[in-house]
């Protein structure tokens, strides 16, 4: 599959068109602002990531290896030695505005391994080589999304309704998404779907980014509650659920975003079928079950002040703010990756793809 | 079952203590401020209903039955003739505050009636009887949500987790409550229960006022959001949902809140009972199935803008935003109602209940 300059530019984290900046769709104005920050200093690409202006960990990648290659730029030595130092130790800057982003450190090792593997290149022979390395993180990403987002096309048909929850749309990877990608497929080659978007509480991602980009895109998107999937379902809207995925385990069980179990029971129920369509690198050989995936607990806070005017309930109540749950292999279709569509029995299965 | 003064005095909804005005606890001021109003002027009575100062359909009997009594106080004629035609006046604007809501004409009438039940009365007799109809309005509630109550506790035992959505409790009704009547009478009784609460977006009235009142009651309760009732039954701390209804059609569907059927699915899937509770008045032998129950559609504001500081989505998107679903009855373990609980096959048993 060929990248074009174009594909890359209508990314949300993006080379500027002089190519000595970073270009940052700033994810925390959405909706209601629509703004580009066009960043070359190391503290602002650090403030960037950390404030979550950019999320999403594959576009945290991205965002990673074009800030490499933008302060590579600015090196004044000539000495290989101090540009490759000065260029580890902002490396080293950049990976702790996330600690934990694990797509971060990798873009940020990816880029600082051209210097290693070329000993024998100086300063002004590294940078073009760094500018390849940065752009094909990128365009790699481009090439996976566009993958899932075939295999994911092939399951729908023109009219289809698709019900998501969260998001997992160019905004957070590059230009299709991994559970939007056979949405963005679809419009892109005028295949009519109408799509459900779960609001996605605590933290809306759903009403703030997943209805804002359909939207802009044109596609034909419905904001519901998330407690509104089980009558839109009954209501014969929803012929598919495509969802994201955080961490597949073994036996094919996958943990995503909080009330992902929920709505593949609704689906189960109402006979609809459940995609997870995730790259091959969410899939954990090494994590048996879900029983396996370690669910992170959030603030109180987001569930009742977060957002609002006003508090929506007493500051003694208790809350359970799970960020996350596991979605039972029994309940899911299929799990659709760049490399292919995999069906049960999930365990033999993935074992077979993750081997090939 | 004696009801004392203290059961009608700790009601969201009573009489003064000197009897000459309406005491509401303002339900638009939760949760942040508990704030009782003393209303004895027409204007102000209207004005909160209007604003849902009080709200729940039997709330709304009770507040207009005292403030039909407390307008009676204040007329100055002796003519009895002049005196009904001013408390028609008032009953009729008073009914205009909400004309759709059942309770309050039903509330109205009732207390018009007593003057023409008793042509004979002179002014000066009429006003005891008033008064006795207002509290009989009241008492009869608690005695049915007492009822009620006291079938639904018989379904839990010591130590059990209760799943709840929406709001169906002493704020809406009167001393215990629907749906959260055996959680209330568990309380009272000592017998320890622990709730979760869905916060039931989009007008966030488990959140608001469920949980506001569990708390208050020294109930162990925990705010969740919609889509975190799965890996709360996954966990296993639910042993019994319990939702009110709006309306019961002949076979057992009933409508309740937004959301109530995904529960209901949730539940089934878990292998935990679930049950719906509410007076035999909400029992519609005239509506055959769930399918001939109306769901009222609201504006999409109630999920992008309404609570927040900033819009959550694009002005141009478009919300589904029904303020019901309807559960089907294979979903219901049994109805709990204030003349007993009703197990399936619900179409003969709910007719045998109505008949009897």
């Amino acid at each position: 599959m060929k990248i074009t300059k174009e594909d890359r530019m209508s990314c949300s984290v993006h080379l500027s068109e002089d190519e000595k900046a970073v270009v940052i769709l700033d994810q925390t104005r959405l909706p209601n602002h629509t703004e580009y920050l066009t960043l070359t200093k190391i503290g602002d690409i650090y403030e960037a990531i950390r404030s979550l202006a950019v999320r999403g960990a594959p576009a945290i990648g991205i965002c990673a290896g074009y800030a490499m290659y933008v302060l590579a730029l600015q090196k004044s030595t000539e000495s290989r030695e101090e540009f490759c130092r000065h260029l580890e130790a902002d490396g080293e800057y950049l990976i702790s505005s996330r600690p934990t982003a694990v797509n971060l450190s990798w873009a940020v090792q990816r880029m600082l391994d051209v210097v290693h593997r070329h000993p024998e290149k100086n300063v002004s022979d590294l940078i073009p080589l760094l500018k390849e390395e940065a752009l094909a993180i990128h365009e790699e990403d481009i090439r996976m999304c566009r993958s899932i987002a075939e295999y994911g096309l092939s399951l729908v048909k023109p009219g289809d309704g698709i019900l998501t929850h969260c998001n997992a749309g160019p905004l957070a990877t590059s230009k299709y998404g991994t559970a939007l990608g056979p949405i963005f497929l679809a419009r892109e080659t005028g295949i009519p779907l109408r799509v459900f978007a779960d609001e996605t509480r605590p933290l809306l991602q759903g009403a703030r980014l997943t209805s804002y980009e359909l939207q802009k895109a044109g596609v034909d998107v419905t904001l519901i509650c998330d407690n509104m999937a089980s009558i839109v379902m009954k209501n014969g809207w929803v012929q598919a659920c495509f969802v994201g995925c955080d961490r597949i385990a073994a036996n094919g069980d996958f943990a995503n975003k909080i009330g992902t179990s929920g709505v593949a029971i609704l689906a189960k129920h109402y006979g609809i079928p459940f995609y997870t369509l995730g790259p091959r690198s969410t899939i954990d050989m090494n994590c048996p079950t879900g029983d396996d995936i370690r669910i992170e607990q959030r603030h109180p806070d987001e569930i009742k002040t977060m957002w609002y005017s006003e508090p929506m309930a007493l500051p003694e109540v208790k809350c359970y703010n799970p960020a996350f749950d596991v979605t039972d292999h029994s309940l899911l279709t299929a799990i659709v990756t760049d490399a292919g569509i995999i069906y049960p029995p999930f365990d033999i299965n993935l074992r077979k793809l993750m081997q090939g």
